[in-house]
């Protein structure tokens, strides 16, 4: 993974002793398959146990698209956002940021999308059902809201106009603390809107819950692995030694700033 | 509140440049509030809302204990246990040790009461329910067994018998490391826990959750408060001005290890 894109890599680093990064990748992978278990775990929850998808003209099956949409793009897409920088660690740090800010409006857009697709679902039934009354959807829209500001400032501050270099370090700490935050918000409205969508279904179409049928084993597997995919993100994010090493250009502007 | 229990004061350190405290202990303050804010609300929707407290005799009123007392150890007084390295940033290491540890140790003897609540109300009516088959409870479980586990693990390491300096440094990441990620674990278990008994009592005793009443406020209030204080406390123990400094003697120490 650390060879991926070799001929954008920073000269400097070609030949500087790199940490052991075996089990980093190890991590990195376990991430992409937890990702990729909680994707297909919430399809086969919507698209088989729950009937499947439809747009508008079947407003109770355009609700299947929103669980799916968001653990799509608030779960894994931005997990992945997340590692860009140590997984492309020798990559210069402007295609990262491309990377990086390029993944998250990808997220947002699926967010977007699963937005849309659960407010059409109250809103669009004979007997329209209320908005916005549960505490999953208050954390859940309280999350895109500050996804949102948050890929703003960024793309702002980091990317176009770019603010100078002053401004940057000092919103850096407060754009990884809140891009984190963010993160561990977004796995919350996961967890609570499972538990929501779980108990809603409990008793209908011949699904109990408390007997833990296949489909309730298919729904906590669901959270487990968001549950887990958290742990191993902010694992790998908290661990020093994963962190991408500046180049000494990145090294020389900082001592410049503080003398 | 750093001047709390002076006489104990490491003597080096009444001299030396703190850094500026003040943010440190507003932020500190508000941890208590919102903490104290969850508790008062979790209390009022079981104590008002779900009709009080009783012990075995009343099986569905036992239940109510368990939300209270989740919230107290594995809430509020976990978060004061992870704080309390910084807040008594200038006592003798061994009495913040004991401190820690037994503020750890309430919190897991509340989790201990409120689990056997919550297993008696499904257990000592007249067609028991189910145990251990929603995702709360998965989540619920494996939080309270890793917290346990965490707790022998810490009390051998550092207090007694107390492993060797080499073991200790080694352990000591991993002991953070999994003291926080177990704390985000027991939000994700509150929230979980929430929506679900949010859910159960939906359209039972007058309670309409779509049209938002009073209760339907508690609750989400409730909710919001603890990941507001999960937030502040993540916040306060990622950032590296509110660490506590280590004494000369263990620096040496580090040093001496280190050579």
């Amino acid at each position: 993974m650390e060879q991926a894109g070799y001929e954008n890599m920073d000269p400097y680093q070609k030949d500087q002793p790199q940490p052991n990064l075996c089990f980093f990748s190890g991590l990195v992978l376990l991430i992409q398959g937890l990702g990729l278990t909680a994707v297909i775990l919430v399809a086969v929850w919507m698209g088989h146990f729950q009937g499947g998808f439809a747009w508008q003209e079947d407003p109770a099956k355009e609700f299947n698209y929103h669980p799916v949409f968001m653990v799509i793009g608030m779960i894994f897409l931005y997990a992945d956002a997340i590692l860009a920088y140590r997984v492309f660690r020798n990559i210069n740090k402007l295609y990262i940021k491309v990377v990086h800010g390029g993944i998250q409006l990808g997220a947002l857009i699926f967010a977007g999308v699963g937005l849309k697709a659960v407010f059409d679902s109250h809103n669009l039934v004979e007997e329209p059902i209320p908005n916005l009354y549960s505490l999953h959807s208050w954390i859940g829209l309280l999350t895109v809201i500050l996804f949102g500001l948050q890929w703003v400032c960024g793309f702002v501050a980091f990317l176009f106009p770019k603010v100078g270099f002053a401004g940057r370090t000092i919103y850096m700490p407060h754009h990884v603390f809140w891009g984190l935050a963010i993160f561990g918000l977004a796995c919350c409205a996961a967890l609570t809107g499972i538990t929501e969508k779980a108990l809603f279904s409990n008793g209908k179409n011949g699904f109990s819950y408390s007997k833990l049928p296949s489909e309730g084993i298919v729904i906590n597997c669901l959270g487990l692995s968001i549950v887990c995919l958290a742990a191993v993100v902010f694992y790998v994010v908290t661990k020093p030694d994963y962190k991408r090493p500046k180049s000494p250009e990145e090294e020389e502007r900082i001592q410049l700033a503080s003398n």
